[in-house]
């Protein structure tokens, strides 16, 4: 057994870049836009640009996530950050420090996430929330004489709390006019099927459809959000016109009603006072942020926690940077039910890439891994540090083609999607009832003295051993 | 046994001022203005003029209750029209004819009124829609050596159809910054409460609160609706501005919803292709109709069947017309909680009289009745036509003086609401959970082979010999 501590090595949260970088031509110069509705980069002397996180963050006043908050994660969790927020995926967040406070505290908290329901199957984006929330990640590794094998376990089972998935088929619905109800409640008990392979605790997962699981407690919210957003601030903050339908102005009330643990009472019971003393924590993509903003506003008037937030980079399309990943365009993104055979070819054929024209000039010049899908994609999918900043050098030596980078993608790809799709076969309805039936569930994080953080280490510790004598 | 007709003799229904009358003075000059939120007469040369319901017809493209129609509905439905329609109360309509139409030929329809449950007890003026939809009216009259006493049974009866009764609580909560969920679902209870006591046959009616029955069916037909109205319309009909919450905007989709069969699977069943054929009839006052316009509307385009509407004028205050009834001002209205003692001191002391200022003056000079709120309120709850002719006719000559007309007044409301009181008492709140139950109703209308018509005449026949035997 060795002595040495067999953890990956820690790796900085990447930099963001500061300036943007000119990817394709067209159209003239305009600033970025991002919001739930419209993901553009700027327009620069009629460059595209890849999106600019750091002028989010500026522009959206929120905070960076630092390499402290980071070790103070792993300090109160026992668990090692995730590789999305080691690599800084996930970039920034709203109010992470209490919740850390709270999990010391052994205060009461919960997961938020969701997803829109568009079409009937989901592709590697969608996957990035619910993978941080929740996903047995096996990290391989080789040591001198040694393949070392630790399950990391995310968001869900670190806190040990409870998560709720939002599936927003009215907003779906109200967005695209040419949906009709079936097909979208359609959507939600397909992409819930998607949602469960990835693997969540049923004890402590509650996914529900916004057009099923309306009424009661959560309408309450509803109404009592509504009545704190007028007219102005719905599409000041969405970008809305008089044109636009009234259901869409009044969505964000749906939406941020979920923020509240008040609109569970089968999870949280009904005992008001305590209740609404029970905020959320919002693992996303950075283009819901506006939502939450709003949210965060209206809870200070309604007097419950605000909700706090965790935002991840888009992912990137197949197309790359300044490319849009859309689940009706087949050729932009990998989805979750292509054939091995698919993705292989959607790689070779449409990855966008950072080598040079041949394998000579790549010999000589080597090629840009920033820029480049395949090697992107490793960075969401490889869990070993080591491993990727490996794959990055021997790429920008040019000791490492295009085409061996892609198969290396295409192996992990398959890797991942096999053994998703083997876990959605199991998924029968009545699976999918028993995550979307309201019911109480099972968590321990705030619900007395608490010993999770030493009992987390004491479990991670006795993986790695596991690991290392397996 | 008489041989003669023992029915009361019919009225022509009652002309409607085409020039309103000067009421009042103050503010400048403006145009009459009726929406859900504003009641207003038209203001000229600083004179508050009463509502011009002829303009009303003529603004909102309404028809008028013509003597035709009232002949039709008697001979369809073998029901002498309600007092409210012979005097012209219930005065305009959209598409009454289709829904006579359909009660020939033996099709389904159904009742749907409502109620904004703002305070904690409603007052007469609240209790109109209800009277006419459904409430056994006594009807009592002298013809020689006999006193006979008729039972004329409304709407739900008379057309033998479901009725749902909306509480729009959660619209309450969003005008009225100041009130909890707690305080309008308690205002819902409430009015539950009254509204049972008016007489509803709980095997025909389902009566909900928004806040408790939103959801299903229901919730799908609001984003359907929401999704047909833009934030331009909602504006335009209801005079709202980017300042109003967005609860306010969409409000106007639950209004809407409950006018589709589709939002009630618990009376019409799932079969979604006839359920969508059923119609609503809705029995409002005319403030409402901007509501329902847009209704029709939509129901156009989600290809349902659009509803039909009776419009009410309003009931007046007792501070007479120009003056507002308002249930947080005690002297403008009198209460269904009213005590005996309490209703004659604010007929005596409030009620605004067409009367002169002395006995003497009255004498010589006579009364109006045409503004005075006692008559006025006469014809409210005054069934024989000749009684209320009399009336009119003395009070016009003088022989009638103020005094003698606020005493029978006094005697009408007191016999009014006493019964309603007792009837109110027997109400308990298990009661109350059956008509809110949501649960399969029953009726005849559109099930089959249509005999209504005949065993109504039949049975109208038969109470009325009783009546006279009796």
């Amino acid at each position: 057994m060795p002595d040495k501590d067999p953890q990956p090595p820690a790796l900085e949260p990447k930099a963001l870049p500061t300036t943007a970088v000119p990817v394709s031509t067209d159209g003239a110069s305009q600033e970025q836009r991002i919001d739930p509705f419209d993901v553009k980069g700027a327009v620069v002397d009629g460059k595209v640009l890849a999106i600019d996180y750091e002028k989010l963050i500026r522009d959206f006043g929120t905070r960076r996530i630092s390499p402290e908050i980071l070790e103070r994660f792993e300090k109160l969790t026992g668990h090692k950050p995730h590789i999305f927020l080691r690599r800084g995926m996930f970039f920034s967040h709203r109010d992470l420090e209490r919740i850390l406070d709270r999990y010391e505290q052994g205060k009461a908290f919960f997961l938020y996430t969701g997803r829109g329901p568009s079409s009937e199957s989901m592709h590697l984006g969608h996957m990035i929330p619910f993978m941080f929330t929740k996903y047995d990640v096996p990290i391989i590794f080789e040591r001198p004489g040694k393949l070392i094998k630790l399950w990391i376990r995310w968001l869900q089972d670190v806190f040990d709390v409870p998560l709720v998935i939002m599936l927003t088929d009215d907003e779906k619905f109200l967005f695209k006019p040419n949906l009709s109800i079936a097909d979208v409640l359609g959507f939600s008990r397909n992409n819930c099927k998607d949602i469960i392979a990835v693997g969540f605790d049923v004890k402590k997962t509650f996914i529900f459809s916004d057009l099923e699981f309306m009424g009661g407690a959560f309408y309450e919210n509803v109404v009592k959000v509504s009545r704190c957003i007028t007219g102005n601030q719905s599409k000041a903050t969405f970008g809305f016109t008089d044109i636009d339908n009234i259901g869409k102005m009044h969505f964000a009330a749906i939406q941020a009603s979920t923020a509240f643990a008040t609109t569970f009472p089968h999870i949280f019971g009904t005992d008001t006072k305590t209740v609404k003393e029970i905020p959320s924590l919002i693992p996303c993509a950075i283009d819901q942020d506006p939502y939450f903003r709003l949210t965060r506003d209206v809870a200070s008037r309604l007097k419950y926690q605000k909700p706090a937030l965790i935002h991840a980079q888009f992912f990137p399309a197949l197309g790359g940077p300044g490319s849009k990943m859309s689940a009706s365009i087949d050729s932009s993104a990998i989805f979750m039910n292509d054939t091995m055979n698919t993705i292989k070819k959607k790689i070779n054929k449409y990855a966008f890439s950072g080598g040079q024209a041949t394998s000579e000039e790549q010999r000589q010049f080597g090629g840009n891994p920033d820029v480049d899908v395949s090697f992107q994609y490793l960075t969401f999918f490889l869990e070993d540090d080591e491993d990727l900043e490996s794959i990055r050098q021997s790429y920008l030596k040019g000791e490492l083609l295009t085409g061996e980078l892609k198969a290396r993608c295409i192996k992990e790809l398959q890797t991942f999607i096999a053994a998703f799709q083997e876990r959605k076969k199991a998924v029968t309805d009545e699976i999918v009832k028993s995550y979307m039936t309201p019911k109480p569930l099972e968590w321990s994080q705030g619900k007395g003295p608490k010993k999770q953080a030493e009992s987390a280490v004491a479990e991670v510790t006795q993986k790695i051993k596991d690991a290392v004598v397996g």
